[in-house]
This record gives structure tokens, C-alpha cells and sequence, in this order.
């Protein structure tokens, strides 16, 4: 079957599209949430601040949509290094389930240290996340949208080790995924104290098997 | 032994102190880290600047002695509270030993989550933690003069009941308090999901028992 051309408009829609994400992401890194602006994303993509309007109604929803797409590329990447690796890629949108609890969170903990520690990621998350503490309103559309999906995923796992017999009937998966994702989230934002693959190992670890002697 | 008396001149000082300190928490809390001057806090608390500029070189100054300030009041007030509940109050700069860690670390927990929840507390603890995830300088000193030295009473009370037998020998008791501690802190910071005691009680039995079965 021969793929359909793309018609030129949609073409250069979907680069006009790619630099307000671009222009958007470096803005609020460079100058933060607050003195972001649609014109100041406008001039930077080069387009009108019409066409930014006509897409999306505010900033807010501007960035939403553009850190939704980094997300997006950071995944498609992994997935390409993974099956690099010879590693099994995870479905769209779920955890790998290889079966080994314990591994399986290692894995996509380590690739979380590694988007925390890319600048790409860094800068406009910091910004983001800052403006949320404040900023309620903010800060509920961001989790809604782009923290809380994530963490369903970990809930779907838990849920899968649960029926396996691998987690204890009685936990709330929704609670229980915070005791390895919550320290790395408050070491990266609050720079408590450094992250790296050992930490987020030893992280899993102690929250499968618990701090009292078994 | 008859108490000697305050001279007057270190009475006025106490008076602007605490005026000093007042102002700066409730201007952070309403404008933001980023536009609260000396200026303003000396106008806010009907002192001239040279008085603060007397006593703190700059504004991240003022403000962490504040919150040192509100700490210590917290502190003391949660320790008249624990007396009149027949509560052994914890020892100064301490976490409580009863020799039960689980309790220990619950009644910790939930006057953590009083803390987060109490207006006067929030609003400028949320504006200072907003401007630590983009301004590393600034997060680095709060957590190196607030929030670690917190930290390191929870590393004592794990380290005790290590000697105790009661957290296994291998753990490390720095990691392992984030298990509790982190979680509570997302979700304030965040917004990520409501705060409450039977969360922060939930959190010490899946942190010390583990999630998988025993």
C-alpha cells in the first residue's frame, strides 16, 4: 500500500506546531512560568500570536501540550534504545512486566533518573514544577494530565504483581508506588541530595522488603 | 535566684526582631521569593533598612532565620500540646523513643501533616520551596540549614532502632527515612493527592513491613 501524501498545509502546520513547542520550553526555562507570555512564544517560533491562539487557548495549555510531546519522544527513544539492547519494550503505555517485580521498577527508574538529568527535560520541568507549588490551579491541571497518567502506570503494575501474589493483598497500589517514586521526585526538586541508578535500586528494594528484619 | 532583668535596649531589639520576621514571612507569602526586597520587609515592619541590613547580609538571610524562628515556636507549642495529651514529649532536637518506631515515627508524621496544613506555616514555606527548585543556591541552603538537620532526627530514631534489632543491619537509615518523608512532601509540595494521618500512618507500615508478603 502506498502511504497518502502529506498536504503541504499540514506539513508546515505540524512545523509551526514543533517550534511553539520548541519557543515555549526554553521560554519558561530562561525567564520561568510568570513572565512567559503567547507573544513572547510567538516571536520566538516566528509565527503570529493568532495561530498560537487559534491552537490553544493559554500558556498554560500551550506548555501542557509541549511537555506532552517531549514526553513523548523521550518514550519513543527509550523504546528504540531498548530494543537496542535487546531489552523488551514496553507496550504503549505500560510498565515492562517481565514478571520480576523488583527488575522491572529498577528499569524504569533508572530511565527516570536519566530524563531528570537531561537538560532538555530539566530546565522547562524545574520551571514548571516551581510555578505549580504555588500556583494550585496550575499545579492540579499538570498532575491531571501529565503526572498522574504516569503513575497509573505504576498502579497497573502493582496491580498485576498484586494478582501475582507478589505484592500483599491488603496494600493500595496508589499509595505504595510513592515510597520509590516520591524520594526521587523531592531529591530532584528540592536538590536534597544526589540521584543515580544505585540510589533508585536501593529505593525498590527497601520498599518491596520493608526496613524490619524479615 | 531572682530573674536578672531584660535591659530595655535588648527588649526593643526582640520587639523588631520578631517585626523583622513577620513581615518577611507574610511579604514571601504574597508576592513571591523573587520580588520581596529588604526594603520592603523594613517598610512592612516599620524599621529602617540599615536595621536589617545590621543584623543579615541579605534576604535569603532574614528569611531563613524566620523560619528557623517559626520552627522553634512550632516546636515548642507541639511540646506544651504533647505534655497536656500526657504525651512524653520528645527531648529537645529530638524524634520520641518509646521503643515502638512505628509509633513513634506515626505521632511524628501526623504533626508533620498539622504543620503543612497550618495557613501561617504554608504560604511562605510553599513561596521559599517554589523559588529552591529554580534557584539551586537558594534550595541548597534551606536544605542544608531546615530541612536536613530535620532529617538527620529521623536517621537517629532509624539508627536506634537499628541497634535495637528492630530495622535491619544493612539499611541505610538516610535512604530509608524518604520512604515516609518523601511522600508526604510530593504530595504538599505537588499537589499530587490529599494529606492525612491515616495517609502518613498508611506510609510507616508499607515503609517498615515492605510491600511484598512476609
Amino acid at each position: 500500500m502506498v502511504k497518502k501524501p502529506t498536504p503541504d498545509s499540514t506539513r508546515r502546520s505540524e512545523r509551526s506546531r514543533r517550534a511553539i513547542y520548541g519557543a515555549a520550553l526554553a521560554l519558561v526555562a530562561e525567564v520561568g512560568y510568570a513572565k512567559t507570555t503567547i507573544e513572547g512564544i510567538a516571536a520566538r517560533a516566528g509565527v503570529g500570536k493568532q495561530t498560537i491562539y487559534r491552537w490553544w487557548p493559554s500558556k498554560a495549555d500551550v506548555l501542557l501540550e509541549a511537555f506532552l510531546d517531549l514526553g513523548e519522544q523521550a518514550a519513543e527513544q527509550a523504546a528504540q534504545q531498548a530494543a537496542g539492547l535487546g531489552v523488551q519494550p514496553a507496550a504503549e503505555y505500560a510498565l515492562p512486566d517481565t514478571g520480576d517485580l523488583a527488575a522491572d521498577l529498577k528499569y524504569v527508574l533508572r530511565a527516570t533518573v536519566d530524563e531528570l538529568l537531561d537538560p532538555t527535560f530539566e530546565a522547562p520541568a524545574r520551571a514548571l514544577a516551581a510555578e505549580g507549588v504555588v500556583n494550585e490551579p496550575l499545579g492540579r491541571q499538570f498532575v491531571a494530565k501529565l503526572l498522574e497518567p504516569q503513575l497509573q502506570l505504576y498502579v497497573r503494575r502493582l496491580r498485576a504483581a498484586q494478582d501475582a501474589g507478589q505484592v500483599r493483598a491488603g496494600v493500595d497500589p496508589r499509595i505504595a508506588l510513592e515510597l520509590f517514586v516520591s524520594p526521587l521526585a523531592q531529591r530532584w526538586l528540592q536538590h536534597t541530595a544526589p540521584i543515580s541508578y544505585e540510589y533508585t535500586d536501593t529505593l525498590v528494594d527497601y520498599a518491596l522488603y520493608g526496613l524490619v528484619p524479615r
